[in-house]
């Protein structure tokens, strides 16, 4: 089993500069959750964008796919923004052989209190166990690409459609 | 979806009484994780024993089994020690459409570092994911029943046949 | 002893709004830090600003210093950004009979490493044990005010002029 | 300004021992709380026991003493075990020149939630600040040596006898 981490930006690794006071899209705390965890499996991390999901296009997705599609892995977590998280999920729908899972985070990584962690766990177990195709892991839920819409007023994943 | 949780125990739920100046275990952390993690899907909680993992016996292993037997449910994640954890999975397996993960943790939820966050959110996905049968999700990997045991001496989990 | 804690923003109380992705200063931490140091003395908060130590003006300190020096209490902790705080400070400096320390934090008290939880309990110490005067808690040490500035480079507290 | 920081044990200390199922006393927590609240002042650590207080007798403290007389330095910060830690005051109060500051916890610095940060921020203020003698800083109170008494009922200090 070797898991491929692909990191796209997103609040899951937003941090703070003091001396621009604002927080900012930085290094990936992937590297931190996942020792802190133990994890004793194979895996590398690449860092393929640094975006607020909001700020992803159509050229960023299409650039993704490819990377995915041309690539030798077989087990994929990305950690992306939450407001686009389906739309990201539904371009990567079809590529065979894959198990791709997208997660991220309503709180930052760095935050004392977090769901970064969790999730992150739930994507490494999604990834592992799912049959190929493209999921969604937050909110304590593992969903197929297509079954998901951000409820931006109630500030957690609802399903819309879920088989 | 509804998942239940049954705790039994173990680092994962070790608690601290000052009166005494010594480690015991207590109310499950269960709870506080799953808040922090904003899930949103329908569960409960069965506290069905508070032992170390060493100190459950074969009498204990059948309770729990004939428990989930008899029980409606269909999806489980049982919190437990992890030094006889295999040797429960073992004891659930065969029991048809139940999906049933194990989980524990090497230091307490407690903590400000532990791996508890992480695996319970390995646990939850795996039970939303897998099929029926019994898994043990620890050190980043979910196992299937019999495929596990302790590295006591690594402190961390390792597979020994694993396919 | 009753000790009268002033918020004016800052680092130590940023936090983070998902809506607007980005950081903001917002109701205090303080209650919090205070709540899990187990503290067994009187106090209230105030919450005077919500600023930017570089946005606030000298208007803003003389507001401040007016509401001290008008009211009838003795020990307060002021939480304020550390890029101005030497010069509130100064501002305040020469209020008979009041021991006032200003603390605040280089990463925020929500974060999961922070120093915000030790400056404030360096300067309830402060404020109970210094005699009457002006003082800054920052860095590991407590200097009187117009004794200290921002070492921005260095990301610490720097004396300037101590003796 | 240098610090010596002597350890003795107690909760503040207590970490968890996976092999033997339970709590001891280990490696001090000091360094890894003063790098937290990047501390910019010189000091050293001294680990001069590792005992739960209740366990420190008269011998111990004798041997605190002398070593305090002896040594060079002039402010100082004991951590201790709270149950016997004015006991512990009240044997090193009368040496001259020396700032001694003794502080702990009630749940240890490992935890996700404790006292140990504040009250290390609080003892390190103190022991700049006050003028030679013996204090006890916990429960977000300075008290001076023969002033305090463990409130084992209410899981906090109380003074007896405040002047």
């Amino acid at each position: 089993m070797h898991i491929r981490f692909i990191t796209t930006g997103g609040t899951i690794d937003k941090i703070y500069f003091d001396a621009l006071s604002q927080f900012e899209v930085g290094e990936s705390q992937l590297q931190a959750i996942l020792d802190e965890a133990l994890v004793d499996f194979e895996y590398d991390v690449v860092p393929f964008l640094q975006k607020d999901s909001l700020e992803i296009d159509d050229a960023d997705r299409a650039r993704l796919r490819d990377f995915i599609a041309a690539d030798d892995g077989a087990y994929y977590v990305i950690t992306h923004g939450t407001d686009t998280m389906p739309e990201t999920a539904e371009v990567l729908a079809g590529l065979e052989g894959k198990t791709i899972v997208l997660t991220g985070a309503l709180s930052p990584a760095r935050f004392r209190t977090t769901d970064a962690v969790f999730n992150v766990g739930m994507a490494v177990a999604a990834a592992q166990v799912a049959k190929p195709g493209v999921y969604i892991a937050m909110s304590g839920q593992v969903f197929e690409a297509g079954a998901v819409r951000k409820n931006r007023a109630e500030n957690r994943s609802a399903a819309t459609d879920r088989n």
